[in-house]
């Protein structure tokens, strides 16, 4: 890196000074190395792409109407795609009011992103579940907000927790709530927690960004209501996604808030990328309206279904009881639990010299310096072979701690 | 908007209680309606787009390689996209150094946003040229920088009232220019002007973000290096773009900064975005690899030169001298001047009711209530007949002046 005598010392700016690349994102690119098990990974299964489909109505769009995908587009997004999302929103979960707007975003990443540029200052606080997803928490911290984690029951986030934290900060601008197949805890929240939650939030004053990446996931069990479908009052923005319904290369996403949030959402886009690209929102529209929606997710939930199964037979079979887990009924992940006195992070090291990857559990944390002996394992990316394999190994060492 | 007896005030952030839609945007939604004149447009012209080519790599990409088109993909960038581009920069423009990096962005917007929320703090101050864009100089307001407008001279921005600028605000982070055919202005910095302002921020020890998207166009004069091809000391981030070579509706960009700068953008990126469509930037690739860029870029430059001309003969027939223009030769606009005394914001009221829609100058201002008498007309959009009916709707307006 050489430069000129004159040198440079760039100053970045205080509010991403402490801000580190994802863990994640870090350890996906170890994951494509070749014979490494992806525990680690976050991909959607390739096999859950509907390629021939995409294939088709991508062929359709430049035969018919190429300019129209190529071209400048409005930053609330494709207005066909809104239309359809909108009654999505309204037939799936009744969740789109007549005081609700919804707005198509580059993935459901970008909904957390302009949620806390519109509606938080510096300093505010923002509440989340402990775990949580470390690319909303980081999202967060990039607007230096004040990240308040709160522990995680067995059926969603602890009510006397939270409203003891909603007392203790005043300055609470959002709740953040994964509520079904949480990223990474696996957990689903409760239908009475969620109007727990809802009737909290009311009267404490306070929003809640509801991310749900993972609703149509669901294998097993009963389909509980979103919290937006609650939402009479207008507290709540919704956060949904094609990624794991459709692919999440497209990045294509979509948030449902009352009107006025959504406007000022939309003027965050506009500086930030000026709209989604046309084609990707053309094709989740298309694929919509055009293909057989519920025979696609049944699809999917079969392909899920068997691959989180075999996961939770194998970790039975080598490393039940020493390491314990939270069985799951949807979503892409396994939040796996290491015994006592373990070192979790030399574990993760061990493990990838070994050739599986995992994540540590404390890469979801808001405080990521507290205790952690948690690993967060993914199903949908190895295969049936790299699954067995991967658990014989962490079984070994399982055996060995 | 009917809510419940709760009611809900929502209190946004300070950094975007003041920001507004763009009102070119909010303009551009007039302009699709039947009838009108789009002058007001930043389009490029469909003609420009190789529907062909894109139609061709698109079929390709799906029959070869549709999973790594659909699965998720890493911040930075299609790696063999961003090979093609260091390549570009280098052979180009003699502009990406050892120190350099560069990342894919959502189109060159998503460069303004990632550079200030990496490298600026609230307050800190940002020199622009003055009029500028207005889709940068928002994104720069959203992280509430300190606007500071130079007045532009004929051969680029005022060297003199640059200097004193950043003698009088030490806090200056940046300096933003679009030194081709500047929109909203047409004017070009010549290349003495870019090695004196380099030396400038040189001196006065602050970056320089250099907006290049229209450079590709030129359709008339000589080539001149971008600022970045100067870039000896690691001081300039360049931002380019696939919108008007290529289509807007990708929405695919790039920054080429010294690699640390490049790695705390792509951190901002993760959290904003995860990463841009994969898909677009394999079109984008693909484009420059394997279809004939040199040709395309021929063709496209003659599309705007017959535009370009066509429009200021029709200016200089219907409009001068009472309405006066700088002269163009590359780009998308030209900047035209109302008589002294002329109430411009009344005008462009006016032209819209007679359907010829025009964006008032004071648009892109730093500072948008001070005196302003331009308007700002689009040539890539309009048809020939558009064109000519407009100008004549407008020499009328001119004459009663």
């Amino acid at each position: 890196m050489k430069r000129r005598d004159f040198s440079v010392e760039y100053r970045f700016a205080n509010r991403v000074d402490h801000l580190k690349p994802s863990v994640i994102r870090e350890i996906l690119k170890f994951t494509g190395m070749p014979g490494i098990v992806p525990f680690a990974a976050g991909n959607p299964a390739p096999e859950a792409f509907p390629v021939e489909e995409v294939t088709r109505i991508s062929g359709k769009i430049f035969a018919e109407t190429p300019i129209d995908a190529l071209q400048y587009s409005i930053s609330e997004g494709d207005p066909a795609l809104r239309e359809t999302m909108r009654g999505f929103m309204r037939g799936r979960y009744g969740a789109f009011r007549e005081f609700d707007e919804l707005i198509i975003t580059a993935g459901a990443q970008q909904v957390m992103e302009l949620t806390v540029k519109a509606l938080c200052d510096e300093g505010d606080t923002l509440i989340c579940e402990n775990p949580s997803f470390i690319g909303s928490l980081n999202a967060f911290r990039s607007y230096k907000l004040n990240l308040v984690g709160i522990e995680m029951e067995s059926d969603g986030i602890s009510l006397e927790k939270l409203e003891q934290a909603l007392k203790a900060h005043k300055n609470t601008k959002l709740i953040y709530l994964i509520p079904n197949f949480q990223n990474p805890s696996g957990l689903t929240m409760s239908g009475e927690k969620r109007k727990a939650v809802y009737e909290l939030a009311k009267r404490y004053n306070t929003l809640i960004l509801e991310d749900n990446p993972y609703g149509e996931t669901r294998f097993a069990g009963e389909d509980i209501p979103p919290i937006k479908s609650l939402d009479e009052d207008g507290i709540v923005v919704y956060a949904g996604s094609f990624s794991k319904v459709l692919s999440p290369g497209l990045r294509v996403g979509y948030a449902v808030a009352p009107t006025e949030i959504i406007a000022k959402m939309t003027v965050c886009k506009q500086v930030s990328d000026v709209h989604t690209n046309i084609w990707a929102q053309k094709i989740c529209g298309a694929f919509m309206t055009e293909c057989d929606y519920d025979a696609h997710i049944q699809k999917i939930k079969g392909i899920y279904r068997r691959k989180a199964e075999l996961m939770m037979s194998l970790m039975d079979r080598y490393l039940m009881p020493k390491i314990t887990y939270n069985p799951v009924q949807g979503g892409l992940f396994i939040w796996a639990r290491l015994p006592e006195g373990t070192d979790m992070l030399e574990f993760c090291r061990q493990a990838v010299q070994k050739k599986v990857a995992v994540v540590p559990g404390s890469a979801f944390l808001s405080d990521e310096s507290a205790p952690c002996r948690n690993i967060r394992l993914n199903f949908s990316t190895p295969t049936d072979e790299q699954m067995t394999e991967g658990m014989e190994i962490l079984g070994k060492m399982a055996a060995e701690i």
